[in-house]
């Protein structure tokens, strides 16, 4: 990972029985202090809500954080923007949405390079799995066909946001998360943390751990899958 | 669709507290009657099996209701080991992966003209998806990255294999079957037919028909999403 990264890296926005972002927030006021400006990335459109819908309920939710809350797509130049900002967020949805927006609109590699010369990032859900190497570990539908998988490279392993352990009462025969993602490891070397609901990583002073109550649940390429306390350095992956 | 389609479109191979494709054997009996030799289509590997070994499980279990049964990894001329086929199996696994090797291979067209000229045909799961206009209705993890999420387009509309209703129970923040579906359309007029694992589309004698003991949920665009009975024709989707 690059030394100057900055992140929080969360499995969702919202937690069960709590507002947006709600459970976030103590640690965003803290991560966010002295940032005036936020460009916040709405492409992931999550249940085909507009732009301006999703920056408005960013706003509603970090209002207090900032001087200004502006969504990418308002800018006439968007490469410009990324690189003024105080700040950038860029929520979940769909990660298909997200990636083939930020490939088409040539933003992807001009947002890595922000974010890795250390501009302060949030990224949850689909936000979060763009932090990867590629988007192939998302749970998402690909509802568009990106010109490409890759994405921003900021860690050396993939993202699975959402990570959810497998019902032991479930009838149904679809994959488990689990199975799903052994069978992305049989076709790629990559290693992957699955990032329950309410874990983040923290990107710092050139270190990575994870944060929340939770244990995640790593899979390492070759290595049977287990579990990591919070407050654990992620570099070794 | 083709009026010489003569196809099982199902849900899943396999259901709840039963082996392997037996929920659906008395029907497969009396729908490949009469046929000698099938054809079996191993490239979804479910869980990263080997193409041998997926097609060793279907020998097991269909074996007795053919006199030969190949995988087609096994064939040299793939494109005519299909012409020749009297019966063609697509099984369950990946979709992206299923996709991505019929592509590859120059296999998608020719197997789609086939079954359009009346070669009987089995899909289950990720099998069943490529009969759609395209696989962005998976639930499939992108494993692995198809030049193309084109399927074979037998059918006029799309299939979401194993629909699941939603958990009211759950606690978990991740989109629900409904919600992902509805994303699709907000991106793509396709219609779906979300298929609950049990169900299963018969196209015989020029039309489509809902089997099995189950209601299928119809998601025609700009529509509600609605329930459709076993034994209604689709032809109208």
């Amino acid at each position: 990972m690059s030394q100057n990264l900055n992140c929080i890296i969360a499995s969702t926005s919202t937690i069960h029985g709590s507002g947006y972002l709600a459970y976030l927030k103590p640690t965003l006021k803290a991560f966010f202090k002295e940032r005036k400006t936020l460009v916040f990335i709405p492409f992931a459109r999550p249940g085909g809500i507009t732009h301006d819908a999703y920056t408005d309920k960013v706003r509603e939710a970090l209002g207090d954080l900032f001087d200004s809350i502006k969504g990418l797509h308002e800018f006439e130049n968007q490469t410009q923007a990324l690189k003024d900002a105080d700040a950038i967020f860029t929520g979940g949805g769909n990660t298909f949405l997200l990636c083939k927006m930020l490939h088409d609109l040539k933003l992807m590699t001009p947002l890595a390079d922000q974010i890795k010369s250390g501009t302060s990032y949030l990224g949850t859900s689909a936000g979060s799995n763009i932090c990867g190497l590629n988007m192939q570990t998302t749970n998402d539908m690909p509802i568009v066909y990106p010109p490409s998988f890759e994405t921003m490279g900021l860690l050396n392993f993939n993202i699975n946001a959402h990570y959810l352990d497998p019902n032991p009462d479930s009838t149904h025969k679809g994959e488990t998360r689990e199975t799903r993602l052994k069978e992305f490891q049989a076709q790629n070397k990559t290693n992957v943390i699955g990032l329950r609901e309410g874990s983040y990583i923290l990107a710092k002073d050139g270190s990575l751990t994870l944060e929340g109550d939770l244990e995640a649940r790593i899979f390492e390429h070759g290595k049977d899958a287990y579990e990591l306390n919070s407050g654990i350095a992620l570099d070794f992956l």
